[in-house]
C-alpha cells in the first residue's frame, strides 16, 4: 500500500501561533487574507456554490468587517482566482520537477501520479473548487481553471517533444497526447474527490485502486508511440 | 468539414400541432410531462443550478399548478433523473449499434464520435445538465450520471473483450482501457459544450478540431494494445 503523506493544511498555516508576540502589520495582513480564503473554502465545503457565496458572509466568517475584505481582494472573483492560482502554482512546479528527474518514463508517471494525489489530499478543498469550477456557472473561474489546465498540457507537450520517439510529431499530435494524459488525470482526481472521507482521508484501498488504474491509463498511450504515424 | 445534422429538438416535439383536434388524455399527460422537463432545462440554461430550481417555478413555466407536478414526478430529483435517463438511453443504444456494425476499428471510432457529437448538439441542454451534475452538489443526480457512465464503460469493456488482441486481458485492464476511452470523450464533450454558440450551433471549425483530436485520442491507446502485457 502506498502511503500518502498529508502536507500541513493551508488552514493551519499562520493561524494561532500559540505565543503572545504581537503580530507585525504584514503578518496581520497575511493572516486576514488567509482567513478570508479559508472562510470561502469552508463555506463551499458545506455545499454552497462559489457563485452563491456572499462577500459579507465570507468576511464575517473571517472575523472582519466587509470593508476590510477590499483591502485584500477587489471582488469575490479575485478571491476565487487566488485560490485557483495557489493550487496550480505548486502542482505545476512539482510536476515539472518529476519530469526533470531524469528517471525512466514508468517512474516519471508513477511520481507524477503520486505528486498529484498528494496535492489533492493535502488541499482537498482547493481541488474540489477547481473540479466544480470547470462546469460551474462562474465564467471568470471557469476560464482561469481551463487556462491553467491548458498550461499544464502545454508544458507536458513540450517535454514530450524532447523524446526521440516523438521528434517527428506535429504540434497537434503532441498536444493531443498531452491532452489525453492530462484529461485522464483530471477525471481520476474527480474520482478521488468523490470518495467518502474519514477524518479527511479517503479509504486507502479505494484510493490505491484509482492510483493503480490511473498509472496504467497513463502508461498505455505511451506504449502506442512507436506505432503512431504523425503527419501534417 | 463534417456536417452534423441537428435532430429535432425535444422542445419542438409534442408542442403546438397547428391543428385543432382535441388531444386525448394520454397526449395531454405526455404534453404536460414534456413541458415540465423543458421548463426545467430552460431554467438551467438561463444559469440556475439544478439544486436552486424550485418545483413551483418549473410548474408555473410549464403552465400548470404545483399540485399537477406531482401527477408526473414525485420530486424535482425524479424529474432530474428522467432527464439523465432520456439522454443516456438513446446514446447507449446508438453507441452499441456503432460497435455492432462490423466495421473496422478506425471506422467504429469515427462513427462513435459522430454519434456522440450529434446527440450532444441535438440535446445540448440535456448534456449541459449531465456535465454539471457530475460535479454538482445534488447527490441523487451525481450518482445517476456516474452510474450511467459506469454502464457505458462496462458495455464498451465487454465489446473490447471480444477482440482477439485483448482475449488474455484481465477485467481490470479491460475496464481501464474502456475508462480511458470514455473519460476522453467526456472531456471532449465538455469542451464542445463550452464552445460559444450561434443559433444553437458552435462554430464548425472549432468543432471539427475537437472532433479530429478526439478521434486521435481514441485511436492512439488502441494502437498500444499489442504492446501491453495484461497480468493478474
Amino acid at each position: 500500500m502506498t502511503v500518502y503523506r498529508r502536507a500541513p493544511s493551508s488552514r493551519s498555516r499562520g493561524r494561532s501561533h500559540g505565543h503572545k508576540r504581537r503580530l507585525t502589520q504584514a503578518e496581520r495582513r497575511q493572516h486576514t487574507r488567509q482567513a478570508l480564503l479559508d472562510a470561502a473554502l469552508e463555506h463551499m465545503d458545506a455545499g454552497v456554490s462559489f457563485d452563491a457565496l456572499s462577500l459579507r458572509s465570507v468576511a464575517r466568517a473571517a472575523g472582519v468587517v466587509p470593508a476590510a475584505f477590499y483591502r485584500h481582494f477587489s471582488s469575490m472573483d479575485e478571491l476565487g482566482l487566488a485560490l485557483v492560482d495557489e493550487s496550480f502554482h505548486t502542482l505545476r512546479s512539482l510536476l515539472r520537477e518529476a519530469r526533470e528527474s531524469g528517471l525512466p518514463p514508468k517512474h516519471v508517471i508513477r511520481r507524477s501520479v503520486e505528486v498529484i494525489v498528494e496535492q489533492v489530499l493535502a488541499h482537498r478543498q482547493h481541488f474540489a473548487l477547481i473540479a466544480r469550477a470547470r462546469t460551474d456557472g462562474n465564467t471568470v473561474l471557469r476560464h482561469a481553471v481551463n487556462n491553467e489546465i491548458r498550461l499544464v498540457t502545454s508544458e507536458l507537450a513540450t517535454d514530450l517533444a524532447r523524446f526521440d520517439a516523438m521528434r517527428g510529431w506535429t504540434n497537434e499530435d503532441l498536444q493531443m497526447l498531452a491532452g489525453l494524459l492530462v484529461n485522464t488525470m483530471i477525471l481520476n482526481v474527480a474520482a478521488i474527490l468523490d470518495l467518502p472521507t474519514n477524518g479527511g482521508q479517503p479509504p486507502s484501498q479505494a484510493l490505491d485502486e484509482i492510483v493503480r488504474v490511473a498509472e496504467k491509463q497513463l502508461r498505455l498511450p505511451l506504449l502506442a508511440v512507436p506505432n503512431w504515424s504523425s503527419t501534417r
